[in-house]
């Protein structure tokens, strides 16, 4: 595929007010990288047709794609589709199986206004998104050698519809298609899996890997280029192969977002559950498996003992222990999963108690953490120190992080610690 | 103050890459809102000194002030730093302060590179701000016509630092200032607010009014321009009293970010403590207090209790009950509430059980929550149907705030159920 310069620009007076956060460019570009199509450039401009009409030339100037979100739908007057069309010079031409859509829909007794109407007029010769996760259709046409997409604004409409259209239309346009895996990496930091990678990657035509920084874990992103998925699939295999070698066990997951994604397959397969004692993290370790359905197959519940009184009360954690070793200390963070897994009936239990920072306890610096994992007839414990220059979100983050990989260490037979 | 066109340019490949999320975008503009700045554009650009210079010379032609993020510091080799310098025909010189803090930093034992050093050349003539929260100065300058500002890339460096020398310095070239303030609304919605005061809103000129929608709740933001804050407060002052007046009591609080903000203090004032016993929002209402640092002031901890058997186990639900009346029931919330208070010794315990999604019981649709309430000698229940339709992280978000809102409501002697 050749490389075109892609532009993302996106319509909505909300985005510039700062009222609603940028997630469609963000995740329109994501998924672009993913098929080797680089963005160059993200514009925001309001519901304002003269602004709007401006940017689209300024686009058209520097990229080969444009891709809009934002601005369809009858709220905004089908902003978006009406100058877009203005701009290539289409007509809007009303869509019969669109307009057949909306009478159904509005049977099923939904509100509707006059102007649902309009969603059914699209520019002429387009290929038509149907939105299956809302009303107002995205389309796609080609015009002046440019290749132009629209979609809509809400990002549980605008992302599902590019992936299940705006990728594969993208893809079509070329003979040759680009395929990538993320190797998700815990345990090492982006700096030492480049230096680890340098100068192979320097050799690499294609495929072609490059590493990436997330919040508290990073990615190995390893791209191909190829006529067939199945060719690019190959391509790749043995690099990913080498690079799984090269990094050994730090190496969580493939294509996933998080450790927990990992962690709750791996449970249910062993018909296995977890529960947490929680403290410093007051509950964020139970927040991230429940945020994903279905994590009741394998996880019970626990506690949040923010309080050395309700570590006793809801724990049984022992008052002497926390007298003599602090809250803040190896054997409190090793009673608390044990603990937990008994009083909840679970094969895991985990226990986590450290400083989040900003205050301080006198004792420990912020960012120190023990993190406990108990399975029957063993415990193991995380000490961790992790900068008391780090935020609060960055702490909690990153201890759960551990957590999550004690589990996964455990379930995948690998030493627990290091 | 007249009404300068504003243009936010965050640079950074990682953006547009999609594995960075723009929020220093969306909070610079808020924070710009917040005095009566309207931004126009936003603009991403990846670290490419050409495509910088063309994207610095399209905001100029466009907008009054230009405001930079990200690509300051050493790692990114000062590319915003040095090309907007160039653009605007601006030397760069060494700052001594800039200079000399570098090297007590160093001094401080931290890693440096050579290129640390050319953090200390800055503009000529510009505004330095001093960075608190990292290492890369920011600066503003006024050249050609425009204002410019320069803030590095990181959200929490980024936005403190414009709050604490961007804002002042924008309000300092105005004789006139701007000052607002946000009204927060939990219990009515953004149409409803919108249709309760839009003659109103219609016919005022200074101050203005106007709503806005958040995830859970909304807002109706109030902005006066005055030559003094105390003339603008003061303005404000008999709007401010109306608008509350006529809301009543869904107005939940002034200026702040969310519902656990305000029930801190209402808490803390009056030494009170609560625990929480969650099922379907799995810890988040625990995680959302505790993201606030001194929550132990306020909060002791609770249960998360995701199966049946642990509500049994460590909340001492009655199976029974269960058994009768369904996990996601009025008896079972209410319970979980009253037992979770107990356990704790807290003087407030909620309760909440519900079907966040996507999966259903078979029973109830999804949507549908039961939060509790218990203090001593009462126990109030709400019964949510929040919509099928909605999101998981939706549903789990909102029973959290009728949580809060109900012990707002009964700390500040409201009904707790209306």
């Amino acid at each position: 595929m050749r490389q075109y310069v892609t532009e993302i620009l996106s319509v909505g007076t909300e985005l510039l007010l700062g009222h609603v956060t940028n997630t469609d460019a963000r995740d329109v570009s994501e998924l672009l990288s993913r098929i080797g199509i680089n963005v160059k450039y993200h514009t925001v401009v309001g519901d304002n047709p003269q602004r709007l009409r401006d940017c689209v030339a300024i686009a058209r100037q520097r990229a080969d794609i444009l891709i809009t979100t934002g601005g369809l739908g009858p709220t905004c007057d089908d902003l978006t589709k009406q100058i877009l069309a203005e701009c290539f010079g289409l007509r809007l031409v009303e869509n019969e199986a669109e307009k057949q859509g909306l009478y159904e829909y509005i049977r099923g007794g939904r509100r509707y206004t006059p102007n649902n109407f309009t969603q059914a007029l699209l520019p002429e010769g387009c290929t038509v998104f149907h939105n299956n996760w809302g009303t107002a259709p995205g389309c796609a046409f080609e015009a002046a050698g440019k290749i132009v997409l629209m979609l809509p604004g809400p990002p549980n409409e605008c992302v599902p519809m590019f992936r299940a259209y705006g990728i594969p239309y993208l893809q079509s346009l070329s003979d040759e298609l680009i395929v990538s895996h993320s190797v998700r990496i815990f345990g090492m930091g982006e700096s030492a899996v480049d230096d680890l990678f340098a100068e192979e990657m320097n050799a690499m035509q294609n495929p072609t890997m490059a590493p990436y920084a997330k919040e508290c874990d990073c990615l190995l992103q390893i791209t191909a280029k190829a006529h067939t998925e199945a060719e690019a699939e190959e391509m790749m295999a043995p690099v990913i192969r080498h690079v799984k070698e090269k990094l050994g066990d730090v190496v969580y997951g493939m294509d996933v977002e998080s450790i927990e994604e990992v962690v709750l397959p791996l449970l249910k397969e062993r018909g296995l559950h977890f529960a947490a004692a929680e403290s410093c993290t007051g509950g964020d370790v139970a927040r991230r498996i429940t945020d994903i359905p279905g994590a009741s197959a394998v996880f019970l519940g626990g506690c949040v003992t923010y309080t050395n009184e309700v570590k006793a009360r809801l724990l049984g954690i022992d008052p002497e222990l926390i007298e003599r070793y602090g809250a803040v200390s190896e054997p409190v963070a090793r009673q608390m999963a044990e603990r937990v897994r008994i009083l909840t009936g679970a094969e895991i239990g985990l226990g986590l108690t450290g400083l989040a920072g900003p205050d301080g306890d006198g004792v420990n610096e912020v960012g120190t953490v023990f993190v406990a994992m108990a399975v029957e007839g063993q415990t193991w414990v995380r000490e961790l120190h992790l900068g008391a220059f780090r935020t609060r979100s960055f702490i909690r983050r990153m201890a759960g992080n551990h957590a999550y990989d004690m589990m996964r260490r455990w379930l995948t037979g690998l030493q627990v610690n290091r």
